[in-house]
């Protein structure tokens, strides 16, 4: 493999939001030749700006494939990953079934006893954070937009060690209605959205808490509580992590600033914000970038704002982020 | 029946979007107690603003109350009306089932045998248009937003004999999505309406066609055909209806605003703007009336805007005004 | 002035968002006759529902009503009321001029002097918290749409002296978009709006960090920072207050659902709603009461969601409830 | 000029909406070099994804390109357009100014003397129309999203001379908000757009009626009235005509299909949709074509609804179009 080639792929749940955008990334990226695309609930029907057509899952042809990505729900997308590997065709993940790191802790949040517990632990696809544990492996776990969208808000901060040990780190999302998936649902139903603003698994009940924690655990164990409270939003994508922490007297809030363009100034995928603007919705839609603004509140209080697009930073720019490091090519080919 | 009685009513299918409604003007109205409110799918949950729960259908203790008002699904209102007349209890019914006069028809537009044949033909329960044949009765099938906004904007042109007889009356309808109901459907996902304008049922195939062109014809059998589009737009409630006729020789339109304001000038619940002004949907949304703007374009072409809220003046509140006029109490109890 | 009296309003920016809900109170306030609305912006007019049109403020007839409310500018609002003071009416002021007890804060956070320093201080308008000082009094200030839903928020743990001292107080506040009122801006453009989400005044700049600060203190000086974000969302009205808070130690979390339930159980404007369910915005839009949730993070965190209509129990229905208490007829008459 | 040139180019006016997405198209067109953007109201602001800041009109180096496209307002427009002309600089006009083909007519629409009456008649800047008298001049005027999208809509009927003499051509258009230009104005505050839906400019009295049947009449001058009404919908970008014709004797409205697919076969930047599916604002928003889709409503009458991004196809993206074939080069360079 190497920086010319062409890669064919193949990928499953790509008429869910995150597949739609994931296959418009691939057919305009200029080392992938999008062999097939399936959806069990819309096979036979074209896909747009191609001339695909959705198959159904199981008449994939997976050896025909140098790459698979996997926007299944969880627990069906471990089985199709195994398959995978079994056949020497990699995997780039975006369900949940490889972000948490150990059986038992999946089984905690999602309920159910892992599918494949042998492939655990998996690499954390966030790349500006775990890069060198990406490149060149068969398997990735691509994580959602509220662990990448927060993580991200939060990694200068956590590897400086600035943030004061027992206080909590707070976390109030407002994410758009498309990462609430495709299906019909009753609280997805216009009506129900329009003019209304909704929190949901308040408290530390939502799944990406574990995983969050995880990864914050990772980089610094020495911190005080996830608060995390996601709300749903009247727009059809884009998610605001609005991050309130408080920091140890090592770190002055005014420094802030530089730590955060020290660290992501060689982002191409992360922008920060001069100081004194603020990151809104409209910077990330649409957009394969996260943006993030800070606001120093007191000496020790600090206020970021992280946004990206739930279905591209959040999910398919980033599963194809992956995607390259895993061939070694170019990071950012097809996402500039 | 008199004056200041007070009414026991139920209401089947108080759930729907109509159906909240509903509930929402019965509670205030002066003469009416509602006595039970019907939902299989939220039976248990309490009903907003009142200490009232919703109960099952079949457990709707029918023979307690003067009247029922029907949200329900065509073919299954049909089946509870007859009930309730068998024991001498009025109905208001919101649903499809007793609009057409004849089983054939029904049979036409909703491909099923009609459930009650006996019962048709069945008073049209829009006031404005046919008040004498509501007062007092037992059965009206009240009409829909599409109906009741194309019709009232027509009327006065209709009675008058002022349209060509071989020009076609054209209907551009914007609805909001409510009037598509509450069940969740994947093209009433918030994602897939916001931002977004879809035609739909174009041609002369959505179903009220036939229900339109049968209530015209006994207004004024010479008319050309009837085109007519209804579009979702992203709005919650609401529905325009752009009118576009050719008035024959005997009427120019410049005389169409007078012709309005004669009629309507005695009606409560209809509402026609001064010359220059055009009826805007926040015109109708949250009221109970329909208002209507003329523009002259021609000598012979005659523009008209008719908006109503379609869960009231296109059903609820229209379904008031028809039990108020079945009680034979004042027209506008609770509605003004 | 009595139970059953009648009382002459006169309302100065009644063609503003909250103006225009405060006559749509007051045209169905059975104690109350409009004798006057101005607006310079839309003098002529007709005020829809109403026989009434907008008159010049400087036409107003002052001295021919018994109370007038100020939806006006800050600083141009004390200059009328001190107009109306002395020609013995009443004022109820809905703008930022008598809300700072002292005219060196107004001037801190306004940069302007105060108007009328002699009125200084003036009873502030949240009755469920300082009905006491409100009762029969000429001139009420009454408070917007963050401070009301921030402070019935945190009420019952200030009084109850629940919060840690040394912990911030964390606002993430979400504002329909009619708050920051109706003249045209670059930012309110409805293509600017839709789809985003902006954060604005972030950190401790925003007017409103004043007024609520001293509230609090009023109830609890042992408190932390107050950090306050709010956001601009894509609705039309509506606020919520996500507040994030420490315990002390003697407070369990788990403990707060009955705290507000006891202090609130009485008002009839503001309502916790059981324990495990979230308020929306929608259970605030349109009403006139505040809307309370609360979850209990840990033993030590708490999270609670407040949300008011930011025109109604935020503005112009809180205005009528002090209106209400000064003329000594029942609180919520006219707002049930 | 040729094929692989890179040709250097200013934007007049870049700040507006249109102006935006022009500078996002010519950002990525891959024989274009942007030279200067010009903003009276942003100038020293930078432009987004790019090293670009706006300057002030009067600043731009108008020697140093070789094109300019305008998109200011009619007036100031026509006398950059003769600055620019007389320098031997080429100019793609977005407004206005040349597209009326002569002062009269101009003066007529617009209430203003047309400032540079020797320009006209200008070449009309629809290329699947008019393409053949576009090609290497130096001067076109770029029609708007409403004449754009209503002609496309009936070009094919006009050509194959279908449409009856004395039936009027009925549009009934729906507009996103972007298309009233970004200036803050009261109808377009987001309170005043959001849930609401607005005629405006009824009958014929929309600017736009005198240029769309000044085009019409080039290619076939015996057709009936235009009756045009254009609305505000609670969108920000997209355009959707929808149209109501009768045909006359020789053309049966089922061949309607035929008939467009055989003229927009060849057209990279028209889809024809297949018989039976719906143009939805979705199928134009943020793409550079056209798409349109037929109803056959009885053998006489048809419905078509015609589609396009007002920024793109009613806008920018067919500015460029015009830039290629002035420039001679492909016409679909950076379009695709």
């Amino acid at each position: 493999m190497g920086a010319s080639d062409i890669y064919k792929v193949g990928v499953y749940g790509a008429s869910g939001y995150a597949g739609q955008d994931l296959i418009e990334i691939l057919l305009r990226h200029p080392q992938v030749e999008v062999i097939f695309a399936t959806s069990n609930t819309y096979s036979g029907e074209a896909i747009p700006n191609s001339d695909l057509q959705y198959i159904p899952h199981d008449d994939a042809p997976l050896s025909d494939v140098d790459a698979v990505f996997l926007a299944l729900p969880h627990k069906a997308s471990a089985v199709v990953a195994a398959q995978a590997l079994a056949v020497g065709v990699k995997v780039i993940d975006l369900s949940a079934d490889f972000r948490l790191d150990t059986p038992e802790r999946y089984e905690q949040w999602y309920k159910v006893p892992h599918p494949h517990p042998e492939l655990l632990p998996t690499p954390y696809g966030l790349p500006e954070i775990n890069r060198a544990n990406i490149r060149g492996v068969n398997l990735v776990a691509t994580p959602g937009c509220y662990p990448t969208t927060t993580l991200l808000g939060l990694y200068p901060l956590l590897k400086a060690h600035a943030l004061a040990q027992h206080a909590p780190i707070i976390v109030d999302a407002k994410s758009g209605v498309s990462g609430a998936g495709r299906s019909p649902k009753p609280n997805l139903h216009f009506v129900e959205v329009f003019g209304n603003l909704s929190p949901y698994s308040a408290g530390r009940s939502h799944r990406h808490v574990g995983e969050i924690e995880q990864e914050i655990a990772k980089i610094n164990g020495n911190v005080g509580t996830l608060i995390f409270t996601p709300h749903l939003v009247p727009v059809d994508r884009g998610l605001m992590a609005s991050i309130y922490v408080t920091l140890n007297d090592d770190v002055d809030s005014s420094h802030a600033q530089g730590l955060y363009e020290e660290i992501y100034d060689t982002e191409p995928l992360v922008r920060v914000l001069p100081a004194g603007q603020q990151a809104t919705l409209r910077h990330a839609v649409r957009k394969n970038s996260c943006t993030i603004s800070l606001t120093p509140v007191t000496e020790n209080y600090l206020h970021i704002t992280s946004v990206t697009d739930n279905l591209r930073k959040g999910a398919a720019s980033q599963a194809v982020q992956n995607f390259n490091l895993m061939m070694n090519i170019t990071e950012t080919t097809g996402l500039l």
